[in-house]
C-alpha cells in the first residue's frame, strides 16, 4: 500500500505523453494530490500548485509519483537526484517505470540511509496463489476491450466516480502500472508470471461481504495476439457479474499490428461473455464505453448512438457524457 | 542448449511418480541415455545399465538429468552432495526442478570451481520478444487438452516418432520442464512473465524453410481456470495448422479442482479451433489422443472409436497403438 496524499512528480519532462501516469493521477485522484513538482523550465503543469520537496512533506505529502514515462523507460541522472533528494527530505518514492527503482544503487542507498520506502508498481506482489476459479462473495464489473490502450482503465474509474456519487459501495481495483499508482494498491497483471495469472486477480479482489462492487480494471483484448492470454486468464480471475466493453472508433488496426483489423465489437463481446462464462455463468453486459476523443462532438455522439443500437446496450464516452447509463443497466 | 549424451539420477527415490521426470527422458530419448545413477538402495530402475559418475564421464556423458521431483519440490542434502560429485566428474547438471541449482550455494561454487554449467529448466530464456501474431513459413502441429496432464506431451512425442519413422522431417518443441529435459532445450511457457506468452513461442518456434513439421507440446486448458491464460497465448503463438485434442477418460473433475467437470470434447475442440483461427484461419483439427492407460484393452478401444465417430477424426491411445491413423489425416 502506497501511503498518501501525493506529491505528483513532472521534472524535467516537455511532452505530454511522457507524463501520461502523472495527469492520470490528478485526474483521477484530486483529493490526494498536494502538488506537483518540476523543474523551472518544465512547460507542462497538471494545475496543481507548484510546491518543492520540503514544503510538500510540511503539508503532509507521504509519496512523490513518478509518473513519468520518457521514451526508452530510462531514469535520467536529473531524475535520479530529484528522487533522493525526495527520500532524503522524507518521502517514500512510487514509479511505474519499467527500470525499476530498487536496481539504481544511489537510489536504493538513499532508500536505506532515510528509511525510506521504495515502490516499484511493475513487481508483481510475491506469493500469488494459483487461480481455482471457485465462485467468491461480493459482485465484480469488469472491462473488456477490443484493442489495447482503448479506454479500459477510464471508464473503470469513471464507472467508481458515478457509483460513488450515488453513495453506493465500489472500489476500483488496478491491474496496469498507472491504475496502481491511481489507486496505491493493485497487480501489474501483464507482470506476473504466467501461471498465476488468473490467481493475481483472485487475489486482488477477494470475496467481500459489504454489498459492494468491485471495478476490475481490463487489460489487453482477446483478439490481441500478444496479449490474449493476460485477458483471458483476468478474465477467469475476476469471474465477472458484469461486462462493460471498451472500444476506440477509428483505429485503422490493432495496436502496434499494422495490418491486423479489429474485431467487431458484438464478436468480441460474445467472446468475451463466452469465455467468462467458465468462472461465472451468470455474467451479461452492462454496456460499452467509446473513447470518441478524436472525434467531433456531433460524430461522437452518432458513434455511441450506432453501438448502442446494434449491441442494445448503453453506449457513452466516459470523459465526454459519463457512465450513468452504464451504471443504470448494472443495477437494473 | 544442453549437452547430450546424459546419465540420468534416480538417486534416492522410492516412488514412481518421483522419477517421472528421469522416466520420460529413458522412454524417449532412450539413444541419447548412457546409463541410470542411483543409490544401492533405490528400489526403482528405468531397465538402463547403472553406472558412476566417472564411468559415465569416461563413457562420454555430458549431462546429469536430476529428473526427480520429490513432493515439496525440496533438494535434499544426499542429493547436493551428488549434484556436487557430478560436477567434480565432470559433468554439466540439468534439473526440472522448482528449486533453482543456482539457488545452492554449496552448487553455484562447485559450478564454478569446476567450469560446468547448471540448467534449470524453469527458467525462462532471457529477452523473448513480444508476440505480433504475424504469419511465419513452415507448418505446426500444436497438441491441446480437456485439462492439464492429461498426454499433450506424450502425444505431441508419439507423432514426432510416427513422422521420424516414415523419414519426414519433425521437431518436438518443448514447452514444460519435462519435455525440456526430454529434448535438451525450450522454453517453459507457464514459467515466462505474462506479457510473453505468445511471443516465447513465436521464439521457440521461428519460420522453418525445409518443408519440415514443428510438433509444439501443448500446457493446460482453455477450460482450466488455473491455467487458460497459458494455453490461449500458446495457441496463439504456435498458430498452428493443425490441433491435436487430448483427453483421459474417467477424470472426475478437472485437475486440482474438485467439482468442476471437464468440456466435452466437441465444446473443447471448436473453442480451441475458433480461438486459433485469430493467427491461422486455416488451422483444422487432425485427430484426437487419448489417455487409456487406466482402462482395460477393450474398454481402451470402445472410447477410441466412440471418440472417432463422435468427431470424425482419428483417435488413439498413443502409448497403446501409436498414432499412425492421426499422422495420416495430418498428411492429408
Amino acid at each position: 500500500m502506497i501511503h498518501t496524499p501525493y506529491l505528483l512528480y513532472l521534472g524535467n519532462e516537455t511532452d505530454d505523453l511522457a507524463v501520461k501516469t502523472s495527469r492520470g493521477v490528478a485526474q483521477w485522484r484530486p483529493s490526494l494530490c498536494i502538488g506537483q513538482y518540476r523543474n523551472p523550465s518544465c512547460p507542462i503543469s497538471l494545475g496543481l500548485p507548484d510546491i518543492d520537496l520540503h514544503e510538500a512533506v510540511l503539508r503532509g505529502a507521504k509519496t512523490l509519483i513518478l509518473g513519468i514515462a520518457n521514451a526508452g523507460g530510462v531514469l535520467r541522472q536529473d531524475t535520479v537526484k530529484d528522487v533522493v533528494a525526495a527520500l532524503e527530505a522524507g518521502l517514500d518514492v512510487a514509479s511505474g517505470l519499467h527500470v525499476r527503482l530498487r536496481d539504481q544503487l544511489v537510489i536504493a542507498d538513499a532508500a536505506a540511509r532515510y528509511g525510506r520506502r521504495l515502490f516499484d508498481v511493475r513487481d508483481p506482489p510475491a506469493h500469488l496463489p494459483i487461480g481455482n476459479g471457485v465462485k467468491r462473495s461480493g459482485r465484480r464489473l469488469l472491462t473488456v476491450g477490443t484493442d489495447c490502450s482503448v479506454g479500459k482503465m477510464y471508464a473503470t474509474l469513471a464507472i467508481e466516480r458515478e457509483m460513488h456519487r450515488r453513495g453506493l459501495l465500489a472500489d476500483f481495483r488496478a491491474t496496469g502500472q498507472t491504475g496502481i499508482l491511481i489507486n496505491g494498491s493493485g497487480v501489474p497483471v501483464d507482470a506476473v508470471v504466467a501461471d498465476f495469472i488468473s490467481g493475481s486477480v483472485e487475489w486482488l479482489s477477494p470475496g467481500r461481504l459489504d454489498g459492494g462492487w468491485d471495478l476490475i480494471e481490463g487489460q489487453g483484448s482477446l483478439f490481441h495476439p500478444s496479449y490474449a492470454g493476460v485477458s483471458l486468464g483476468l478474465l477467469h480471475g475476476a469471474q465477472p457479474d458484469a461486462i462493460v466493453l471498451c472500444h476506440e472508433p477509428g483505429r485503422e488496426h490493432m495496436r502496434g499490428l499494422p495490418g491486423r483489423t479489429l474485431p467487431d465489437l458484438a464478436t468480441c463481446l460474445e467472446t468475451n461473455l463466452v469465455a467468462a462464462k467458465l468462472t461465472n455463468p451468470n455474467v451479461r453486459a452492462v454496456g460499452v464505453a467509446v473513447n470518441t476523443s478524436r472525434l467531433e462532438a456531433q460524430d461522437a455522439q452518432r458513434v455511441c448512438a450506432k453501438v448502442s443500437d446494434e449491441l442494445s446496450l448503453p453506449c457513452q464516452d466516459p470523459i465526454r457524457t459519463g457512465v450513468n447509463l452504464i451504471v443504470d443497466k448494472l443495477l437494473e
